[in-house]
C-alpha cells in the first residue's frame, strides 16, 4: 500500500459541478419541461409502445469523454425517453395502484435532493430526524393510530421506501425477539402468516431473513368472504402448526389487497394473534391514505393490537416515490435487531439516547430527507383538501362501477372498496350463450385478457390485471393526480369500444 | 365486508394537486430557493447548532386543516429546518465521506420525481430499466471491470439505494447458492468474513438474513500493513472454521474502508476466497469512483475472481443521495434469491425472459427511476472532467496533508489514500514530553477529541472520528462539490487555531 500514484502532470481544469448560477439557470429549465409534460400528458400513449431493447440502439455505446449541453441531454430525454417512459402520472392511468404525485411533494423531493444531507442520525442532520418524528405523529394522529404508536406515546414512526423494507424490518425484529427466547437453532421452525391475497412483499421479506419458504401460510380466501383472511382459519392453521412442532412469528394482515382491495377484518385477527404472541403487522400500503377519512376509519379498527402498521404515501396521497410510513408500538424492537454501533458514528447526542437515531429503524444506514416532501403535501393541502382529493377518487371509482354494471357484457367481479373496480368480461354474458358452465369461465377469461392488452396497447389508457377465485380480472383504479371525471368516462368507453371490435373481428 | 360508507354529502372541491401552471410558478419559486441556498451555503455553520428537540417547539401539534400557501412554507424553511441542516453541501464540510452533488444529478432527480414512474419491471416503463441497463455498462467500462460484470457479457448491474442493500442482496443471494447444495438447517454454520475495518452493513446484512452473528468474522488487520485485511489471515481463519465444522460463505473486501480509507487486496484475497468457493463482494462505496481515472485503477486489481462489486456515485461520484452501483457476474443468482412472480405483474414481455426486471435484482419491489441523474451525471460532465474533478478532491487532500506534517504538534496518522487524511494531535509532540508513553497516547487522543469537538462546535468546518490502532483519528475528506482549495486551506488554519486556543486555555 502506501501513497496513490497520481498525475501531477495531467491538466486539472476549474471544478464547478455545483455553480450556484448554473444551477439556477438550468433548474429552470427543467421545470419548464416538467411543466411542459404535465401540460400534456394526456397526449402520450400510456403503456410505453417500445420494444425490448430499443433504447440501446439510440444511444451511444459509452459514456460521452467531454460534456454535453443541457439542451442536448433534454432533447434526448424527449426523443428517447419519454417514449419509453409508461406514463404513470397520464390522467388515463389506472393500472396496478396509483403512483399519485403533486407539486408539493415534487418541491419537497427538490428541496431535500437540494440539501442532498445523509440522514443516518440525529447528529447528521437534526431537522431530518426531528421533521420526520413530527410529521410521522402529524400523520399518525391523521389516521387516528392509537396513541401507542405514536412518540407521544411511547412508539414512533419512520419514512422507509417501500412496504418490502417495511415488512423486513419488522419481521427481523419479531425474529430476533423470539429467537432471544427459544434459541436461534430453531429458526427453522418460524412461521409466517398471510393469506392468499397477501402481496408477495411477505413472502419475500420471510426468504430474506431466513425464514423457510415452507414455513410462510398463504391462507386460502374465499369468494364468500370477500377474499378476505378468516380469523377462524387463522387459528386453524396456527393450532395445526403448534401440533407440528412449529413456532408462530408473524401476521401480515392487509387493508386494500393488491389483487382486489379486499380488506382483512383486523378486530378477530389480531385477538387471534394476541393469544399466540404473534407479531402482527398491517400492510395498508394502498388503502392506508383513505383511512385520514372519518368514512374509512373503521377499517383500522382492531389495529390497537397490533404492533406494526404502514402505508405507501407514494401510492395514494400525492407523495411521489418513495414514502413508505411505518408506525411501531415499540421502536426498542426494531432497534436491537437493527442498530450497528461504529466508532465513526458515535456522538454526543447519541450517547445521551435522547434522540432518534433512524439508522437502528431500517435495513440501510444512509437514508434522505424524504419528511421534507411529506411535510409540503400535508401544509400544501391541509386534511381537508386531502381527504377530498381521496373522496373525488372513490366517486369516479364508484361512477366507473356504475358504468360498468349497466353493461350486461360486463360484471363487477367484487364489490368496490375504496377507488378501485375490479370487472370482467361476464362469463354469463349473452356472448357466450352457447357454451356450457366451464367454457363460459374460460372463455370469459380469455376474452378479458384480450381486450385488457389490445386496451393497454392502444395506450388510450392503461389498466392491469389480477386473477382470483380463478376469474381473470381487469384492475381500473383511479388515482392519478390529473384524473378528472371525464377521464374515467372516456376510459370507459375505451373499453367498450375495445370489445365491440373484438367481437366483430371475432365473434364470440 | 360489501361496499364502504362513503360520505357523498360532503362537499368535494375541485381537485388540482397537479396542475401544471402552479406547478411552474412553485417550481421556479424553489429552484432560486434552492440556487441562493447553493450560494450562501458558505455562511450557514457548517455542523448543525440546535439542540435535540428543537423542531418540536417551533411547529404546530398537528398538520394543518386548511392548505398553507408555498410562499409561507418556504420561510418556514429557511427559519426553522435550515437551522437544523447539517450542511453537507458546505464548502467547509469534511466530515464521513463526501455527499457531492451536482447540478446535473439535481436535473436528473427532478426528472425521475416529475415522471414518478415504478419501475418494478421492464413494462412498468421500460426507459427505467434500459437506461439503468445502459449508464451501468457505461459506468462498468468506465471502472475497465472486467466484461463479465456487464450485460454485454453477461453479468449486469443495478442500481440501488445503498451499500447496505447491495450486501444484503449478495449476500442473500450467496446464501441461498450454498444452502441448496448443504441444505437450509446448516444456516447456522455459514460463516461470512470481514476485517476490523468492514463497514458495519456488513454485520447487519449477515444479521437481517438469519446469519448467526457468532460467524461473522471481522478479522484483525495491523498498522504495520496499513490496516488491510491480509490474505494469511483470510486463509487461517477460514481453515480454522472449516476446521470447527462451519461452512465458508461470504467474503466482503473493502476499497477505501470507513475508518481511515484502507485499501484490501484484491488479488490475494480472491484467490484465498476462490479457492474455498467463497462468494466475493467488493465494496468500494467511496473510493470506487477514484477508480475511473486510469492512475487509481490498479487498486481493482484481481476483481476478475469477484462475484460482485458496488459503489456509492452518491458519495463521490456527484449523483445526489441515493445512487449505489452494483454489479454481478452472476444476476441468475440474485434473481434466484429474490424474484417473486405475482400474478398483478405478469405480462408477455417479462414472459419472454428477453427483458430485465429489476424487482428481482434487489431487497424492494417499487423502485425509482435513478438511472435518469447517473446518466446526466455522465453526459453533462464526460469522463475527461469527472476524472479532474476527482482528482481535483485528492490534490487539496495532498495539500492538507503536507499542511498537516508541516506542524510538528500533528501527525498523519495513516499513508492518505485517495482524498481523506487522517490525521491526530502527535502523541509525540513536545506537548506531552513531561507524560510516559501511554500517557501521551492517551492525552494525544483525548487532545484530538477535544480539537473535533471545538472545531465541529464552532460551525466553521467540519470533520469526523475514527479509532485505528488505539489511536483517536480525525478524519478530513474532501469531495464535496463546492470545496475549493482556499477552504481547505481555511480549514487548517481552524484546526491550527483551535489547537492554540485548547493549549491556552489548558496548557497540557
Amino acid at each position: 500500500m502506501g501513497s496513490l500514484h497520481e498525475c501531477e502532470n495531467k491538466s486539472v481544469s476549474p471544478v464547478k459541478p455545483l455553480d450556484a448560477e448554473e444551477f439556477r439557470r438550468q433548474g429552470h429549465l427543467i421545470i419548464d419541461f416538467i411543466a411542459d409534460y404535465y401540460k400534456n400528458a394526456e397526449k402520450y400513449p400510456v403503456r410505453s409502445q417500445v420494444e425490448p431493447g430499443y433504447l440501446r440502439k439510440r444511444l451511444p455505446e459509452s459514456a460521452p469523454y467531454n460534456p454535453e449541453p443541457i439542451e442536448t441531454i433534454l432533447q434526448d430525454v424527449e426523443q428517447h425517453i419519454v417514449p419509453g417512459i409508461t406514463h404513470w402520472q397520464s390522467p388515463n392511468y389506472f393500472a396496478y395502484f396509483p403512483s399519485s404525485g403533486s407539486t408539493a411533494a415534487f418541491l419537497g423531493e427538490m428541496l431535500s435532493t437540494g440539501f442532498n444531507v445523509v440522514g443516518f442520525n440525529w447528529i447528521s442532520s437534526p431537522a431530518a430526524t426531528e421533521l420526520e418524528n413530527i410529521v410521522m405523529d402529524w400523520l399518525g394522529e391523521m389516521l387516528k393510530l392509537p396513541k401507542s404508536f405514536l412518540f407521544s406515546g411511547n412508539g414512533g414512526g419512520v419514512i422507509q421506501g417501500t412496504t418490502c423494507e417495511a415488512i423486513l424490518s419488522t419481521l427481523t425484529a419479531a425474529r430476533d425477539q423470539i429467537l432471544r427466547k427459544i434459541g436461534r437453532e430453531n429458526i427453522g421452525k418460524l412461521v409466517v402468516y398471510g393469506s392468499d391475497q397477501t402481496h408477495s412483499a411477505l413472502q419475500k421479506a420471510a426468504h430474506i431473513a431466513g425464514i423457510d419458504l415452507k414455513n410462510v401460510r398463504a391462507i386460502m380466501t374465499l369468494k364468500s368472504t370477500a377474499f378476505c383472511l378468516s380469523a377462524d382459519s387463522l387459528q386453524a392453521t396456527i393450532k395445526s402448526d403448534i401440533e407440528d412442532g412449529l413456532v408462530p412469528l408473524f401476521l401480515c394482515a392487509t387493508i386494500g389487497t393488491t389483487g382486489i382491495a379486499a380488506v382483512d377484518p383486523l378486530q378477530p385477527l389480531c385477538e387471534v394473534a394476541k393469544r399466540y404472541g404473534i407479531w402482527v403487522h398491517i400492510d395498508a400500503a394502498y388503502a392506508g391514505s383513505a383511512c385520514i377519512c372519518p368514512e374509512f376509519r373503521h377499517f383500522l379498527d382492531g389495529i390497537e393490537n397490533a404492533d406494526s402498521f404502514s402505508f405507501n404515501a407514494h401510492k395514494w396521497l400525492f407523495t411521489n416515490l418513495d414514502c413508505c410510513c411505518l408506525w411501531v408500538k415499540n421502536p426498542n424492537a426494531l432497534i436491537k435487531s437493527l442498530s450497528t454501533n461504529p466508532e465513526y458514528l458515535r456522538n454526543k447526542a447519541s450517547d445521551t439516547k435522547k434522540v432518534v437515531d433512524y439508522k437502528d429503524w431500517q435495513i440501510t444506514l444512509s437514508r434522505r430527507f424524504r419528511a421534507l416532501k411529506l411535510w409540503l403535501v400535508l401544509r400544501s393541502h391541509g386534511v381537508h383538501n386531502l381527504r377530498n382529493f381521496l373522496r373525488s377518487h372513490v366517486k369516479m371509482a364508484k361512477h366507473f362501477e356504475e358504468l360498468v354494471r349497466r353493461d350486461k357484457r360486463f360484471e363487477v367481479v367484487v364489490p368496490r372498496n375504496f377507488s378501485m373496480v375490479c370487472f370482467k368480461v361476464s362469463a354469463s354474458s349473452a356472448l357466450f350463450k352457447h357454451e356450457n358452465d366451464d367454457e363460459k369461465v374460460q372463455k370469459s377469461n380469455e376474452a378479458s385478457e384480450t381486450l385488457l392488452e389490445t386496451i393497454n396497447a392502444s395506450g388510450k389508457a392503461c389498466m392491469s390485471h389480477a386473477i382470483v377465485g380463478g376469474k381473470y380480472v381487469i384492475r381500473f383504479a383511479v388515482g392519478a393526480s390529473l384524473t378528472e371525471e371525464k377521464h374515467v368516462v372516456g376510459a370507459w368507453k375505451v373499453v367498450q369500444q375495445h370489445l365491440d371490435a373484438i367481437l366483430s373481428s371475432n365473434p364470440m
